[in-house]
């Protein structure tokens, strides 16, 4: 992993890298799957792209699975072309060998763009990813951003953990929800206002639509709350102080998910939507806790592919003394304490700091 | 990480040890808090602990929010304790600090257990472990064997990558679907065939559980065709194949998750859950397929702990290095990659292998 490129597979990586700047789809369509297979020199690949990236406008689209995300990114991907803008999806599904048609079917939906050229749809499987999804998915992203993608679309499935870490590799995220969710927003909320900078309440023209909205309110002004509270001496609860916070936290360029009720079959208030996601990316652009989510992305980016690399080294050079100390184990030998503790001293080298 | 321990630490830890092993409930607490927060010579403690685990049957409890998971573990204590076992709870929440209360609350069914003194429960919450639940998780399952308890449920809060990976830890999964999942089974299905040992459809007095329990079954045969048409060369699809295929498995040993129908606010059926965990049980301890299962849990446990101690000792030593590294990468001088290479290198020692 750490050795060097040899000088052939250098210059066709630059030869690639190359032709991925220069927009040709096939040559991008390729360096994604030497990307995600981490083969064919893509370490040398991603140096030479690296500086050409960081100019795409990354939007997590997330959130319960049946709220209609296919859709709504289908219509999001439609604006965008509208706009002149060429775009990037990135679709990750948590499939396995045998339900992978089931989910990639509900990807028709976007099929339509498949023969437009300024759009361009990857789909990641999380199977043999544990751990390494994120990685992965920020490669593709990288990749899509250098071959000059606007925007670029992340579709996640659900907001489990994993996916947060994915989104976490997006400037603006929305959280779809589905109308009436009832008493189960209080089982998920926790994992969507962590991640949610605009809330989309799809298939809004059904029942329980209005209900969603106002308990996604609820939660947001709620957070708001327990925010001054934790910031503040005193704990005014009146609507003068809940004003006054307000101004302050606008002020102080703290960020309020907007909450936009859309119809994607019907194509209804997509524009508003991405008004929303538009607002989101100005403020991020232009206030100081947007600089501070800015370097934050920096910090997990250089965090998860720190781990990365010294994962895939770890287990290129004690491959073999791990499947010893397993040994170990199921013998019952020792414990996988020390074990691990010994291993990590013959990688790293020994003593206490 | 790796220094030493003091003696003065270890000879505490190995008091504590002992009045675990002793079964003494507040030493056991205080064990868990140790190992949950890594402070004070937990490892010195795990050590120490490891060899009287091994012993406890640990149950994974999983499924969708709103499935009735919470009760139906809460009737799994009661069958444990009729049966004189002594039992532990391990309840992970997806909590941030402002929705803890929340779900917690939701745990206040199984709260008349507290005063039970052979029954320990203990929630884990996920803020502020990413990525390190599984050994948090892991690391509380083993203080609870070795504090003697029998059966330890494992309940997580849905069925995400994270929680997958803490499923991983369990001897024996229980998937809890509510019923009418309709066509969102089809989304998630990916993810519950993975882990499922045993499928409860529970609130199965209501609408919708029939077709839930068929759906499911549905699921299991394709699987066990797909996995037929994988190892043969000829691909039969008749009754009778099937009828020989089904045989041929048993004999080899595969295990075919059972679908029980439960009422959990009602006890209804949940002796005939436990009959189908005991069997999978059985199942693991006597045939090959289930020995390959423990070597792989095994794997897996070693494998989590030494990239928690790995990843700890990296941090410890070059914290300030990857400081220093971001700065160079927010003012774009480098990439992420060529910059992971060269902390990797500090630390393990350099050039190709």
């Amino acid at each position: 992993m750490i050795s060097e490129e040899r000088p052939a597979a250098s210059r066709a990586q630059n030869d690639l890298a190359a032709r991925v700047l220069a927009g040709e789809m096939r040559a991008a369509a390729r360096a994604m799957r030497l990307v995600d297979d981490r083969t064919g020199g893509y370490l040398e690949l991603l140096k030479t792209l690296y500086p050409h990236t960081g100019r795409a406008w990354i939007v997590g689209i997330t959130g319960m699975p049946g709220a209609g995300k296919s859709t709504l990114t289908d219509r999001l991907i439609e604006h965008e072309r509208k706009r002149g803008r060429k775009v990037g999806v990135v679709a990750v599904d948590p499939t396995s060998p045998f339900t992978g048609g089931a989910i990639l079917g509900d990807r028709i939906r976007m099929q339509r763009h498949f023969l437009d050229p300024d759009v361009f749809i990857r789909s990641l499987a999380t199977r043999g990813h544990l751990g390494g999804l994120s990685r992965s998915a920020g490669d593709v992203i990288r990749v899509l951003d250098a071959y000059g993608c606007d925007t670029i679309f992340v579709e996640t499935v659900g907001v489990g953990q994993d996916e947060l870490e994915v989104t976490q590799l997006a400037h603006t995220t929305v959280v779809v929800m589905p109308p009436g969710m009832g008493d189960d927003i209080q089982a998920i909320k926790a994992g969507i206002l962590e991640i949610a900078d605009v809330f989309a309440v799809n298939k809004a023209d059904r029942e329980g639509a209005d209900s969603t909205v106002r308990d996604l309110e609820q939660m947001v002004m709620l957070t708001r709350e327990t925010a001054v509270a934790a910031s503040s001496a005193s704990s005014h609860t009146n609507a003068h102080a809940h004003r006054v916070v307000r101004e302050e936290r606008v002020a102080g360029g703290a960020w309020e998910p907007p909450i936009v009720k859309t119809v994607a079959v019907k194509n209804e208030n997509i524009a508003a939507l991405f008004t929303a996601c538009d607002a989101h990316r100005a403020h991020l652009e232009t206030t100081e806790d947007g600089a501070r989510k800015r370097e934050q992305r920096a910090r997990e980016e250089l965090a998860t592919i720190f781990r990365d690399t010294l994962l895939s080294e770890a287990a290129r050079r004690i491959g073999g003394a791990q499947e010893a100390a397993l040994a170990q184990l199921l013998r019952r030998e020792n414990d996988p304490y020390t074990v691990s503790e010994e291993l990590v001293r013959s990688l790293v080298g020994g003593g206490s700091a």
